[in-house]
């Protein structure tokens, strides 16, 4: 099938198996649907592997990805009762981080989400998780809230084996130069017609 | 965020009540990842609305999505002991598909494919699902194993409130013209640097 073989093998010098080991920095952009829930769905194959999930999630609104949040939180539980699968962390900006003693600053969004990423380099620093997500965090890096640069060098020289999925419209150009994968979602409005049949105002 | 509302109020005369539950056909193609991994993000969402999940998997190896098959059968399981969520049935193509009491045919995959869509022809009529997601379908549709003449047809008539998703590259324009939402995935390889970073080899 098409996903199964790669089209080009790197000239990296690495086996098979060491570029399979390799740390992942995925970007999920773009104007279409399906950056985050893409996301969330490497989370359940992350959880099967046993991975511990790591979700901070970037958004004003704590209302969002309530579905996600309950179904990943319900694996994190069956996790801790039954040992299946891994443990699962869902943090949220919105209602204030998880880890912190102060609700979430209605003035302050910008002081929120710098608290956030502090967290997320602390643990980065001492490898607590296996897979990052960290959702529509390309908004804090364009409204200049976190540092693109620390973040960057953060990533790049982050140790052991952690992934990290990025997810949120127009990342920046100095973050996809250091992704391994970066995924274009775009939302196809008016699909365009291939072979006999063309389109009234556009083609005739 | 952007996400939240729509760029263009449709003119079709249904209230945003009316609009939302509607029943919804969509289509994940493009050459990039995350297609499948989108459609079972979906199907998180979908399972803690209480929704029942249908997933029905056209691929010839069974090995594929071990990770998203073991966490959604879990969340299905909790379903079961617990009411939480709804129930998930997730069933393969390549291991014989779970209804049938034939193995998987390792000469006639035409002949699989068009038994799976009959049965989802079925459960489409018994309004069995909430959520279909009919992963890798547009290769046995592309291959001619399945009409698409048949599968625009049944789609556009299914009664009740069935959301469909369809993931696989090469869309057939018969499948996306019929679709309420296509998203492209595309797979970014050489990202275009915007702004002040060119790129050696390509613009000097």
């Amino acid at each position: 099938m098409p996903e199964g073989k790669p089209e080009v093998v790197p000239d990296d010098g690495l086996t098979t198996r060491q570029r399979r080991n390799r740390q992942l920095l995925m970007i999920h952009t773009g104007a279409g649907k399906g950056k985050s829930t893409a996301a969330f769905g490497l989370a359940l194959r992350g959880w099967n592997q046993g991975w511990s999930i790591g979700v901070f999630q970037f958004v004003k609104s704590a209302k969002w990805r309530i579905g996600e949040e309950a179904a990943l939180n319900a694996l994190g539980e069956l996790h801790e009762s039954t040992g299946q699968g891994g443990p699962v962390e869902w943090h949220k900006m919105g209602s204030g981080w998880s880890w912190s003693r102060k609700s979430g600053t209605e003035e302050d969004h910008a002081a929120d989400a710098a608290e956030g990423w502090a967290e997320i380099k602390r643990r980065l620093a001492a490898e607590t998780h296996s897979l990052y997500v960290l959702d529509e965090f390309t908004y804090p890096l364009k409204w200049g809230w976190i540092d693109i640069t620390d973040v960057v060098q953060t990533l790049q020289e982050r140790p052991g084996y952690q992934h990290v999925v990025i997810t949120g419209r127009n990342a920046p150009p100095e973050l996809t130069d250091a992704a391994d994968l970066v995924t274009e979602m775009s939302l196809v409005k008016h699909p365009f017609q291939k072979g006999q049949k063309g389109q009234k105002g556009i083609e005739w």
